[in-house]
């Protein structure tokens, strides 16, 4: 394994200590492992707070900010933030309007923001959760019940973000979240494995003229194995497991997210963006949104992730907000 | 070789379509293989424009913005753009006020920049051309004359397309871009090699427990190759090269760059920029700004450069003054 690292026991708290170095918006607490912005608490603002494993860079920690989370736990890598640190997150968030816990279905992560939920609202914090699971590609998956939460993640939190900075109340931000990932279908392929500093090695073994069709962002297998083909088929399957899972129509509108998984070069995934981009006008759906790069990783692996949301005009006016987060910046 | 890709033969063309359709901003010319705004000329400014081969996404079509580059021209991939693809970008930014060309040092590009720029004088285009060439590692390497140019390249484009976007005539912003680069100086590790789609193999080959220090963007030889080492020591090694050749003092403020080559985990990179922001802090060297991500990539390869910019308060304002591109985007 060759890594840019000191250690595998010392990397998140190498990175955090990074992070927090590299961008002044951001407030790291390295002993709670807990990221706010730096900008401190806005008074009667419900708070967004996500979390989950590390090793899904930017994911959450670089969506922190203005316009979307007010504050993120990173577990270690590829496992759940245990419940202490959510409640840490959930006490340094709160201004009393309450918390919205996005949550990413896996098992751990499930039951560790259960717990943490139970705790904070012992503590008089109110809190919803909305459960993500968007990935289409196999239900009960290793470490999952049901799907999987993977991109639409970073559709909840920069939507329902938005909608608390505009000062909504809880029910109704985690109702729109809950909206969002419903509206929601993601899919993934690997080109590559990916190899986690505790491990060692690659996760899985990829022959090296294959890739795994319908892929987990920690590696979980699966529908299939194929032989490596040209983009513009790779993505008409993807696509096609989206569209089946969620027919769309003529009259739709789109946000897309063409998302590299940690070791695709740019290049690739403009390649891919543009059959993604090519299919769903040959079927009439518009896109009206799209985010091309790397958003939520799975370490060193190579591949990429779809993800389609029906949007309507409440949630493009949402997408559109300003937001400032380290990785994402746009208007205001 | 496993590849997001059509073929090796359509690449470039696919993924400059995919770049149009991604960025409401860019507009493509396909044929002439130009990137400019879709806002158009700016009466009366200077044009900054570069090119080189493709395969260091985002440089250069993600820098084409407002603050930053008027029009880049991408060769094929690790293949400089041929002369009249250069003169065609001249042309489709020039107001009258002259063009900047950002050039790279390697052979192919200095030469084919050289032959554009006559050409366009011949037509009555005013041309100035900076020659980027901040790579410490090694002299006269695979493919170039002198210094490699690497980093520091995102540094000239910046900061000069900023002072080109507030009125500042030619001479002055080739001027700055020119004192940019002399105050630039980068470093850069592989952990891997990378695999231009045309060959279809690692361009080099590295043991499982080996990297390469003082690689180039194309995987030119460094200085050596080495056991992996924690990322605290391979640091302290690269700054050790960059500050031997251009020495700072406890006074000076510098932009640092801390980037992915294009395989490397955002993760592991926080890790660098923790080092390296230690290692600067040790030395009493003061980082006024910095950036971490992939922004000079060089395709799947695994692994980091630096680049540290002694900046001057005009180039700190200049770095600041806002920038709308699809891959740096702040202000305004």
């Amino acid at each position: 394994m060759k890594k840019l690292i000191n250690s595998p026991e010392t990397l998140l708290e190498d990175a955090l200590a990074g992070m927090a170095a590299a961008h002044p918006g951001l407030r790291v607490n390295a002993g709670a492992r807990v990221i706010t912005r730096s900008s401190g608490k806005s008074p009667g603002k419900v708070a967004v707070i996500s979390g989950g494993g590390s090793g899904h860079e930017p994911l959450h920690g670089g969506f922190v900010g203005l316009g979307m989370l007010d504050a993120a736990c990173p577990g270690e890598v590829f496992t759940s933030p245990v419940p202490d640190q959510v409640l840490a997150a959930a006490r340094a968030a709160d201004t009393g309007a309450g918390v919205l816990l996005v949550v990413k279905n896996y098992t751990g992560d499930v039951l560790n923001f259960q717990v943490a939920a139970e705790l904070a609202e012992d503590e008089g914090i109110t809190v919803e959760t909305v459960l993500v699971n968007d990935d289409v590609a196999v239900e009960d998956s290793t470490h999952t019940a049901g799907r999987r939460g993977t991109g639409a993640t970073l559709f909840v939190e920069k939507i329902a973000g938005a909608l608390a900075e505009q000062g909504a109340d809880l029910a109704t931000v985690a109702k729109t979240a809950r909206e969002v990932n419903s509206a929601s279908r993601s899919f993934a392929v690997a080109l590559t494995s990916c190899t986690t500093p505790a491990a060692g090695r690659p996760g899985f073994e990829l022959p090296e003229d294959e890739i795994e069709v319908g892929v987990g962002i920690h590696g979980e297998p699966g529908r299939r194995r194929e032989r490596i083909r040209p983009a513009k088929e790779i993505v008409a399957d993807a696509l096609d497991a989206i569209l089946t899972d969620q027919p769309l129509s003529a009259d739709d509108e789109t946000i897309v997210l063409v998302n590299g998984l940690g070791g695709t070069p740019l290049l690739e995934l403009y390649v891919v963006y543009n059959e993604v981009a090519t299919a769903l006008a040959d079927r009439g759906i518009r896109i009206a949104r799209r985010l091309v790069g790397n958003y939520v990783t799975s370490l060193d692996m190579a591949g990429v992730s779809l993800t389609l949301c029906r949007a309507d005009a409440a949630m493009l006016a949402l997408w559109d907000a300003p937001v400032d987060t380290p990785a994402l910046h746009w208007g205001g």
